[in-house]
C-alpha cells in the first residue's frame, strides 16, 4: 500500500514528500512537533497533544498554521489513507520558508506543516512484558526543554548512546546530579517506601501528556505520588522505574546502568499503571 | 537570472530545491553547516571552513558526504551558475534520510548535502562605517556550541530579540555573568588599557574561523591579545568592541545595551583590524 504524508495542504506520496531547502525547520530547527498514538483506530489524548502543540507554537511566536479542527481532520484522513489502525501520527510545524536569516521572517510567511504516520503493534512489544534498561548521561540540552522543538540533536546523540549500550533510553542528569528525563520519555521511579516519584514541571523537562495522564491514573489507583527531582543514586536504589511517553506508555525499567532493580523483572506497581494506562487509552482517553 | 542550489549531487533551480520530509536535518536538527564568504570571486579561509566542517561531522559521527575537493568544485560551480562575485556560500550536511527514530540510521544511509549562495555587497555596508549596537541576553544553548550544528533555534530567538531591539546582534551571557558570544558571531572587547579580549576556545563557543584569523592579524598589528572570558560590566566599560564572523568581518560595536562605548563611533583599533582583515581577505586568505 502506498503511504502518504501531508505536506502544506496536500497529501503526497511519502517517498516524494519534500520541503524546500530553506524551510526554517531544515536550516534552523525552527519548529515544533507532536506525536499522537493511535490504538484500535482511536487517538489517545489528542486534545492534550493539540494543547501542547499550540503552547509550543506560542512560546516560539509561530502562528497556528491551521485550526485544531483541521489538525484532527487531517490526522484521521491520513490514518485512513495509510490504513493505520495502530501506531502513531507525527505532526511538525515550522516557521516556514524564507531566505536564510536567523531573525524571524516577515509576518506574512506562512508556517509549514508536515504530517506522517507509522504503524506499530503495541500488543507484541516485549518492552511491556520483559522491561528495558536505561543508561544515565549528562544532560547537555538547552534550557527550554518544555518546548517540544525539533532541535533534537542532543536527544539523538543520547538515544544513540543508549542504543549502543543495548538500552532503551538514556536518562539525562543535570549538573546537580538529578535526573531530568529520557531523550524521548519522562523518567519515574518507585521508591522502596512505594512512593511514585517524577520530576515536577518546569523548563527542565518536557511537559509529557502521557506523564500527566499517568499522574491521574496513579492517584486513582491510590498510589502516593511525589513530584520532585530525584538523584541517580535514588534511582539505583528504587524498587521500580518507568519511562512514559506517547509510544512508551508506561514502560517498565528493570536496570539502570549496571544496577538491576528488584529481581530484574517488571514490578507490580508498573504493571498496574501500564494496565490502567491501556484501559484509559482504550476508553476515556480515546477519540 | 535563475538561482541554483546544489542538492545531493544535482544543481536544482533554487525555488524547486527540496529535501525529503524525513531528512534528519528537518526532523532532528541532525546536521551541520558552514558559511564561506566570497569577495571578488575569491573564497575567504576556505580551508579553515572545510577543516571545521570535517570536525563538526566527526563530532557527530556523520561521514564526509564527498571529498574536500568536491566541496571546492561545487562551491565554484554554484558561484559561477549564480553569478556570485561577492556574497556567501552556504553548505549544510545532515545525517540523511531515514524512517524517523532518534538513534542513528543504518551505516549505509548516505549523508545529505545542500549548498546555496547569497549575493552581498560588502562595500556598501553601513555597519562597517557607522558601527552597530548589541544587546545582552542569557545564553540558553546546549553545551556543545563548538559544533556548528543546525540546531540553531536558540540562536534564532536571540537574534530576533536583537532585531526587535533595533540591534545587530545579541551577546549571550553564561550563568556566571560572562559573555560567551553572539548568536552568529564571536564577541570581542578592547579594554581601556588597549588589550584585545575574546573568550578562549572551549565547548562554550563556536571556534570561529574569522576569530582565528583576527587573532593572527591582531598579533601582526602589535595589538596585545588576552584570550579570556569577560563580563558584561567589563564590556560596558570597554574602549571598543567587535563582532567577528564570516560575513561580519570585524564589525565595530558602538553600543552594548544602553551603554555607549567611547564617543559612539567606530574606534581606531577596530578600523585597523577591519582594514587588516579586508586586506587579508583580498590576499593571503583568498583562494
Amino acid at each position: 500500500m502506498p503511504r502518504f504524508a501531508y505536506v502544506n495542504g496536500q497529501y503526497r506520496r511519502h517517498n516524494e514528500a519534500a520541503v524546500h531547502i530553506e524551510d526554517r525547520g531544515y536550516q534552523f530547527a525552527d519548529g515544533i512537533y507532536e506525536v499522537v498514538t493511535v490504538m484500535n483506530n482511536k487517538l489517545i489524548d489528542e486534545e492534550g497533544h493539540l494543547d501542547r502543540l499550540e503552547r509550543s507554537l506560542k512560546e516560539l511566536q509561530i502562528a497556528m498554521p491551521m485550526s485544531r479542527q483541521v489538525f484532527k481532520m487531517v490526522s484521521r484522513e491520513l490514518a485512513r489513507r495509510n490504513g493505520l489502525d495502530n501506531g502513531l501520527i507525527y505532526m511538525q510545524v515550522t516557521r516556514g520558508v524564507a531566505p536564510r536569516n536567523h531573525a524571524f521572517p516577515a509576518a506574512n510567511v506562512p508556517p509549514a506543516v508536515v504530517m506522517t504516520t507509522k504503524r506499530m503493534n503495541f500488543n507484541k512489544m516485549k518492552k511491556f512484558t520483559e522491561g528495558v534498561s536505561v543508561i544515565t548521561i549528562p544532560d547537555q540540552r538547552w534550557e527550554r526543554r518544555d518546548i517540544k522543538t525539533v532541535a533534537l540533536l542532543p536527544n539523538c546523540l543520547g538515544k544513540q548512546k543508549a542504543t549502543e549500550a543495548g538500552s532503551y533510553e538514556a536518562w539525562q542528569v543535570d549538573g546537580d546530579g538529578y535526573i531530568t528525563e529520557g531523550t524521548s520519555s519522562n523518567a519515574w521511579i518507585l521508591s522502596k517506601d512505594k512512593k511514585l516519584i517524577t520530576r515536577p514541571l518546569s523548563n527542565d523537562i518536557l511537559h509529557g501528556i502521557t506523564r500527566r495522564t499517568v499522574l491521574q491514573l496513579a492517584a486513582e489507583e491510590g498510589i502516593e505520588v511525589e513530584e520532585r527531582a530525584f538523584t541517580v543514586d535514588e534511582a539505583y536504589d528504587a524498587l521500580e522505574a518507568y519511562a512514559t511517553s506517547a509510544t512508551s506508555f508506561v514502560t517498565p525499567i528493570v536496570r539502570i546502568d549496571d544496577k538491576v532493580l528488584g529481581n530484574g523483572k517488571p514490578g507490580h506497581f508498573g504493571q498496574k499503571l501500564l494496565a490502567a494506562y491501556t484501559d484509559y487509552a482504550e476508553g476515556a482517553g480515546a477519540s
